[in-house]
């Protein structure tokens, strides 16, 4: 049974990634490393996952004497450990942005100056519903944005169809997605009965965005907004797009087609909640017409820390080592 | 001083008119009607608003023996009402939407048969910031929806230039919007941790927003699709409008020259939050280019109760009465 | 592989009795019976449930054609129910209150007129750490009510050592245990920033209470009360017993002595959150002195629709059933 | 008209603060000082308030020269800037616990040693229902804190009465209550859908209502817990009273008699909720009867901010400057 550590655990994506391992039938859940909280137990600082392992200290060469990892840590800081990982042969899920973007130069405008790019290219973009085949002989991972995940689940029958025009994406995410930090923007007394867009107009998610679509189709730019929303796990993305070319069978057949095979894909006729696909590695799409204005509006949603992080993660690590893809996460 | 009734004060928008009309320095409340609350007092369904007086049954002989009247009824149900108050003479602030579409066509395409098309002719729309003159001397206000109220006062300094192309707006409202009625949608549970779009793709506040767009310049169709928040008053309104022709100084000279005399617009830099508005008749915005895709993104906030409905009606009853515009409600 | 119908599936214990028991690994989920939602099916109810079967009319020659049956009608509906379904022989875990309480007199002075007296005696109270033999044995089970199942859980240890006096039990619960009907105590509006004590002072739960604990030691009148709080599911008893007998280290180990066998039982050194055991069949307990007045001090949450409702029936049908007491529900 | 400055003026209580008087008819806010926010507008930390004031570093020689302070700093930090407050003739209202309690010793054994013990004996505790005349004449007043306030309200007609026996007091405020700083327990993720008590067995607030009860009738040892809830602003306090000897009718006229003639005490027949008194310096009290155990039960609701800190200070000023007792806080 291949080994996993899990590097970063004290953070919300982290945590929940080692508390799906934990209880993963195929993959041994070896050790936790943490910063501000090393020596707490984790089900001391999260009960409900129930995982009791002790956050330790980085110590590469025990924690990294595994066959696997997932690494939790900020964007920027996740490029070292991995680099040391890849060097000692860890096949890696990494859920940073630091090997997302191909184009370091796109990295660097939209973050810092990459400490790795060498390891850039080996990297493959961890969606499985596209890249499928090329994670399963992957030893790099890199785990998308939970953004992206949704937008691009939403809107990959039309670009590959061709019809992505004037695309622009209202993203709405729940608390948690800010992560565990605790500062003005995540105290309860300011996000209580309140409602706004925040990192406009450059967040970080739109290159990534765009880096995807254009692989499907055309290239396009869009407009990529993220508002925060008074609810803990769970993201929407609002996707709009000049398709006058589309009439309401088109979409619906591209949409069935596209998804009829996909284990975590489900089509709706009405616009879907957050809270359908709560904790699970779901993404949820409804996708309608707007007659009038010949747009089409296409919505989905996901559990950010789920399909939008941990539970990606593991379906990645199911895809790396040959594990049915929905073991430990459906 | 003029005395005023408030029609259907047992909801939301009704019960609101009259807390705000109670307190104001210049209006009597004389009467407040309702239906299934007959007979309780209104301090009683409403506490915090604090009005001692009871819902009657109406009576327009008592009722009607007013100055000024606030309909709060349903859509469909008001105008019955309105037409009787105006024969009485009575002049009127109506809530619903029976008399904001001039065209009574489009009307009965989004509503049901109009019941009263000859009074729509003598309706002024009551959104004060574009028709102040017109307020002053109508005996009948049709108060804007709650959603056109946001996205017209986002909207109109583009508008008025000329530069509103591919309108998309994406609405996002507390719950206090669907109003009072007890439903599956409305109980606790379907919207806590929860957020999806409703109405999708046909929303009534579309074909209003797009009526008043028309006024200030060339005839526009807009995408436009309403989301249910975790949280009870504010609606927060995001616009994404193709204008490359604008840049970001023209932008801020439009906005500015729009609303530097405007007592309840306030422009602020970064996008505001609902909270920022609550309980307050004052709409926040802030603009926005987005540089790599030409668009133009526009973020409004208000209260919905308050400027998206009650105290936007009373802001029409200062004008219609020659009181100071925000007496009462500032 | 028994099989197993839920009767009254459409609401939130029914509901979620019907997922526990359609993953389960050892009961096969039969049937769904439902009332307003017949014909739907429970996926498009409860999305995140993920049950794909219709919610059916109640048909007897069919769906008791089982070994087991959740009931999760309302109080007085349930008895005629369980009645039927005892004489044809389906054993019965019932989530209404009409078999909880033994002496009828005391059932009908808190509810109503008893429709079937004389199954009372033969119903075993579905509390598995108190009554695990019975259970094994009964054929029809009343599930406890869920502030009883966290009160008794909480106050044990001292009603067994003879320690309980002057108890006062405030109750904190989630919106969900209010049910799925809609109304205007359960709207959005009315609960979210908000908290009250309701049902004062004769909360239904009181009676059940205090026939337990007078199993458990010297009989002993109760104070409850109960709270609503705005969140969706959880809930925390606070108990505060005069006790000065017991000091500190005697209260540790009285604790631990009645649950370090215990599978579902946790306690904790500081007072618990209700999110702790969200989702689980749970219960967290922590015990403190409050040296100055001699009194202790018991909180205890749970997760009100699973060891409260849904969980704690499926634990029943497991020892009923012979099945490991944790199976489908760890 | 009076000046007043507000010191720290940039946490939750000071900045209400701060917007009352900025709104106050007969009172002129001169100054605000902060710590960390120095150099930042109140209107834009505090959008809400309106407050077009900038905070400044502490200045003694500007900021005290006024007629008046708020000073709302932490407990132990507020004694030495009242001291020089003093010195300099300036009437205060402190909202810190530094001059609450009249037994140096009892605040040693709960805070630190206080810093300023001299100045103790001069405070008059700022209850105005319970020292309306000593306010008047005070230089110092020592404002409550926000559970002492609702649960002194609850329980003096009892007190007056000799009938407090056995005193259990259930806590329960919003998060609001625990104050600006971002922690780990203010954290949104953390609050939403949880509860769970905090400060056991040993909250600060519990000599606070000893000694203030002890005034009113025999000495009493009361159990105080208090817990958090997820919403801003509001608290409850549920009271458990052990009082054979009062019936129903005693209690209604114990509690009218106390009542009647106050301006902001409603005493209502079913328990209050928080959002009743939401944004005023109002309390509810509602008060019960619990037969079979011989209690009364007694729910009183405040908002935290307004009568448990900001409203409450300024209706000591009101009180101190002879102006009429409500105004600026109706």
């Amino acid at each position: 049974m291949p080994s996993v550590s899990v590097f970063g655990a004290g953070g919300y994506t982290g945590a929940l990634s080692a508390h799906l391992l934990d209880r993963h039938p195929s993959f041994r859940l070896t050790a936790l490393t943490g910063r501000s909280d090393v020596g707490r137990r984790l089900d001391d600082l999260y009960p409900h996952y129930r995982v009791p392992l002790v956050l330790e200290q980085l110590d590469l060469d025990r924690h990294a004497a595994v066959d696997a990892a997932i690494v939790a840590y900020p964007h920027g800081a996740a490029a070292e450990l991995v680099v040391e990982l890849r060097r000692r042969g860890v096949r890696v899920v990494d859920l940073s942005a630091d090997f997302r973007l191909r184009d370091v130069g796109v990295y660097e405008e939209w973050y810092r100056v990459h400490p790795e790019p060498a390891l850039v290219a080996e990297a493959v973009y961890g969606l499985p519903e596209h890249y499928r085949e090329e994670i399963r002989g992957a030893d790099l991972v890199a785990n998308p944005g939970c953004f992206p995940t949704a937008a691009l689940l939403a809107l990959a029958p039309l670009a590959r169809a061709g019809l992505l025009q004037d695309v622009v994406i209202d993203g709405k995410s729940g608390v948690s997605g800010a992560g565990r930090a605790a500062t003005e923007k995540t105290h309860f007394v300011t996000v209580d009965e309140n409602t706004s867009a925040y990192s406009v107009p450059r967040h970080r998610h739109r290159p990534e965005i765009e880096q995807e679509l254009a692989v499907l189709g055309p290239e396009v730019k869009v407009t990529f907004t993220a508002h925060l929303l008074p609810l803990d796990q769970g993201e929407l993305v609002s996707c709009y797009v000049t398709a006058p070319a589309a009439n309401a069978a088109d979409l619906e057949a591209l949409y069935r087609a596209e998804y009829e095979a996909e284990p975590f894909i489900e089509l709706v006729a009405t616009p879907p909640g957050v809270r359908d696909v709560r904790e699970t590695n779901i993404c949820r799409i409804s996708v309608h017409r707007d007659g009038p204005t010949g747009r089409v509006v296409v919505f989905a949603v996901i559990d950010n820390l789920w399909k939008g992080a941990a539970s990606q993660a593991v379906q990645n690590l199911n895809l790396m080592f040959g594990r049915p893809e929905g073991e430990g996460i459906s």
